[in-house]
């Protein structure tokens, strides 16, 4: 397995640079978008690597053998980017922009924004593809976009607190998250109908 | 003016430096809380530095006039740090932790979380004073200190965005936004019981 | 000329998400040159962006008039990016690999090395173009990479703090920098070669 | 020892905390020093942090036992700052700074500029020590500035390049590097009376 640790550690070069690339481009299409729209639709942006270990355990939780072959083929989220929008309808505006796009291929969708986990955990996935060129290769490697409101950050920051070391939470307190996480919802349509009508309160003023 | 404007400059020094010494003992404090408590009280930090024209602006709205006197003695936000915590208990203990300090002497109050504005903002701040050791000269200076939750935050970022560009937004959006403000803190003072009953359960563990 | 400033704007949108394609793939081919090579060419980089006045002022020298055809035709360094290495080989072995890429296309060279400026100035000079993908546009944008060593940065340093506010400075002065300008090119060349002896004493070893 | 290694952990929250306190002042010093003279004497600054196994090398190297007492009293330089400046006579205006400051206590100097280590190693030390507020303490902690010009820094890279991962570095390679030393400070005073000499002619203008 330590060849494996050492080729991982080989392939990770890609994957650094390809996260690299997606952030760059998503820093333009921002910068684009804020030019030609008088408005700003990014309220921030993380970037994330897995750790040798969390892919070792994904791969374990599919029934893989920790192979680079299976590294490569099935985890898709060894580097991923966090998109932090104000509200639902800018997630929906990027994702556009995202199908639109010739050098970022998106190559799968999960919609959890629609269809929330149990958890009440809530999100808009992307498997992406971008293109990277190193010294002596051509390639595309794959990344992750995760895009969501501040509203469904901050659940996720409240759940994360809450269930951090706590295997056992009990099922009151698991309940109470989901519960939040429907009110939030809530909060966010009706904050993104409100937005959307201020914008044609704006254009019927002109 | 213009000879005001060039000593504002001047002062600006004094100010710049107040604001690197107050975000180095906020981050001080910070890792020291993480350290003692396994537990990170604070999200973000954000500094901020007020424009020329918006200290002018501000001396206009209280009847003064532009002198460095009044921007000294009239105008304490000239520089300031905005603290983004997760729940509400996060700000009572930072601002505990800030009474305590015998570098940054809080000199003023204002509650907006008990007494939120009547556009809906809540937040707590803080008027403080910091000692700024210059080459020539030992003085102390003041700044501001904004905490507020996520929530509080996400609140602030709506209002930034409905409200902008539009200075006569109707009566029916800026009522809808006072009531995004409550039920955000309805929501805040549940996921604060929340938080505080999961660290009871965890002493009961032991 | 006011309109000529606003599309100036428009088209800085470009040059600046050129310039981050630019440091990107730097980052990358550096990146990459460490793993494979276990040696890292790259001391810094730093990123310039140039402001409407020096466009302006280089078609003055040119004798051409402020039209946005005229700055992307004949105004090559609105954004460039300098490269600082500890060796002059380091440089050329950088240059091979940028002729080498498919993204970053060489298209003009100037060797201010072998054939310094009369002020002593020397560096390597390259006029790139690298493809940038904006929201409803793909086009190429021209970029400037500088290469030189630490040696010749810091002639440049000095060079940049002595004439800096003295347009006449006397002529022994700038005899003596030109006279710098040769000592730190024959430490490099010493240097270089040490360097490279050094490493085939390592292979000797193997 | 793991009792020590975690105590290790603990005084380190200390050491950063002072760090951040020295890199602050430094700024502060470096922005009025600007302000006042229209000249930056700062070209960058790096901060370091040592290991837990480089403080238990030179623990060993000292014939010392790895106590916390031992790490607290015989090693001065677990935090450092390094300033690289432009000319000599920016250095020696900083010592000044230094020394006359109530905030930063200059406790040692070591001057390995007038005289350079065996190597051919030159840079001013100094041990200082500087107030941290922790939470619950208020101390005194220790820490190193070093001070070099450009020519020095661009001589420690060369040296640092040359001497990595090969011991028995023959006598040939390092008389030459201890020669480039040599070559460098006679660089560094003339560049250092050519400043000076510019100074008083800019003065004659007047």
């Amino acid at each position: 397995m330590n060849s494996e640790i050492e080729e991982l550690n080989h392939i990770m070069i890609k994957y650094i640079a390809a996260l690299k690339v997606l952030e760059t481009q998503i820093e333009i299409i921002n910068d684009d978008f804020q030019y030609i729209k008088k408005y700003n639709p990014i309220e921030h942006i993380k970037t994330r690597i897995k750790s040798a270990d969390s892919i070792l355990a994904k791969l374990e939780r599919q029934g893989r053998e920790f192979t680079i072959d299976n590294v490569i083929n099935h985890v898709n989220d060894i580097v991923g980017i966090r998109i932090i929008c104000s509200f639902k309808q800018d997630i929906y505006d990027l994702i556009d922009l995202l199908r639109d796009s010739n050098m970022i291929k998106v190559i799968k969708e999960k919609d959890y924004i629609s269809n929330p986990k149990e958890s009440g955990y809530r999100s808009y996935h992307l498997i992406v593809e971008v293109p990277v060129e190193l010294i002596n290769e051509k390639t595309y490697v794959k990344a992750e976009i995760q895009l969501r409101t501040l509203a469904m950050d901050l659940w996720a920051s409240l759940d994360h607190k809450i269930t951090y070391k706590n295997d056992d939470v009990n099922k009151e307190i698991s309940n109470r998250i989901v519960q939040f996480s429907n009110e939030m919802m809530d909060i966010d349509d009706r904050m993104s109908e409100l937005i959307e009508k201020k914008k044609k309160l704006e254009e019927g003023d002109k």
